[in-house]
């Protein structure tokens, strides 16, 4: 666990009388996190979504933090600044990393444009359990979908620092697992990602 | 819900394709937040840890967020002044909140001093799913027990702002539960808390 100094004093660790094994054992399954990253509109929310209830269907126990919802809440101090979302991110992969280690099956649907802040998140769970899924939706389908109409906005130059206009964003160099969705339901992109994840021991 | 105006824009809700009702069928239980408050020293996380196990052993899905515990990683950056405080117990709540849709016990254990910082908490779940338990040990019993040396330390004026000592504790007015604990085992606590839930219909 990277636990590095924090700004408050006078704190003990308290040992676990129970562990995330034993949490495990009662619900009959691995907790680990399933990180989309993706543009706007590539299909990250709607697909975490529908990998939900599938999952629920085979009754595990699943949880998606979403990157809009949860701005209206925890996050809700954020915006868009690369501080605010290097943040954000940090806020988002601290939280996975509770619901993983109550043995839930955490899907994070966020653009998380930047790849030094993916890998933080990584690093906060134990190994094997952070599952990268790229959606990897390109530019043209997702400016073409534009289902809130952001990249018009962004265009137009009335919404600055829009990821894949005029803010970057960093594709995964190594993810668990590459969606490509412009050819696929979200059906078939959510049994895919299933596949994927039995083939990593996590299903 | 509480959902005051966030600092970003451009934001949409997604509707849940699944509901808390839905995940609460494949858990067998239903999601809450029961939330200890108490002096330093009073047994909270103590008996928040035990009662997670007693869950477990009841094959409940329980999680503790933990004060100490939490304050390395999510809530790094906040010290102990009151603005900082008040934000650590925001932040709580609101992954309390996120725990208790996803259908978890979800048991929390913080000095939460100020009442209300605990009623914020309380607005941010559903009617009759937060369970406030005031952990009861008086004064002069947490500071003879003093499991970390905090006590010594503040009364020393080593330690400013402790609570109790020069910063104020707002004891609950209407709790849920109150656990008087200077008489009781940790098992008699949890067992005591585990009849008030199910007195509530949460068990």
């Amino acid at each position: 666990m990277s636990t590095s100094t924090p700004k408050s004093t006078n704190i003990t660790w308290h040992g676990a009388n129970v562990t995330r094994d034993e949490r495990e054992e009662v619900l009959g399954q691995k907790g680990c996190v399933v990180w989309l990253t993706g543009l706007s509109g590539s299909g990250k929310s709607t697909i975490a979504r529908r990998l939900e209830q599938k999952l629920l269907e085979m009754g595990r126990t699943a949880y998606v933090l979403d990157g809009d919802n949860l701005r209206f809440k925890l996050n809700k101090d954020l915006g868009f600044s690369p501080e605010d979302r290097t943040e954000n991110i940090r806020r988002v992969g601290r939280v996975a990393e509770l619901f993983c280690d109550a043995g839930v099956i955490c899907i994070t649907a966020f653009i998380s444009p930047y790849r030094v802040d993916r890998d933080a998140a990584r690093e906060m769970v134990p190994d094997g359990r952070f599952v990268e899924v790229h959606v990897a939706t390109d530019l043209a389908t997702c400016e073409a979908r534009d289902p809130k109409g952001l990249y018009g906005k962004a265009r137009a130059g009335e919404i600055k620092g829009f990821t894949g206009i005029d803010a970057p964003y960093e594709a995964p160099a190594a993810a668990e697992i590459t969606l490509s969705t412009a050819d696929r339901s979200v059906d078939a992109s959510c049994d895919a990602l299933i596949e994927g994840l039995q083939g990593l021991g996590l299903l």
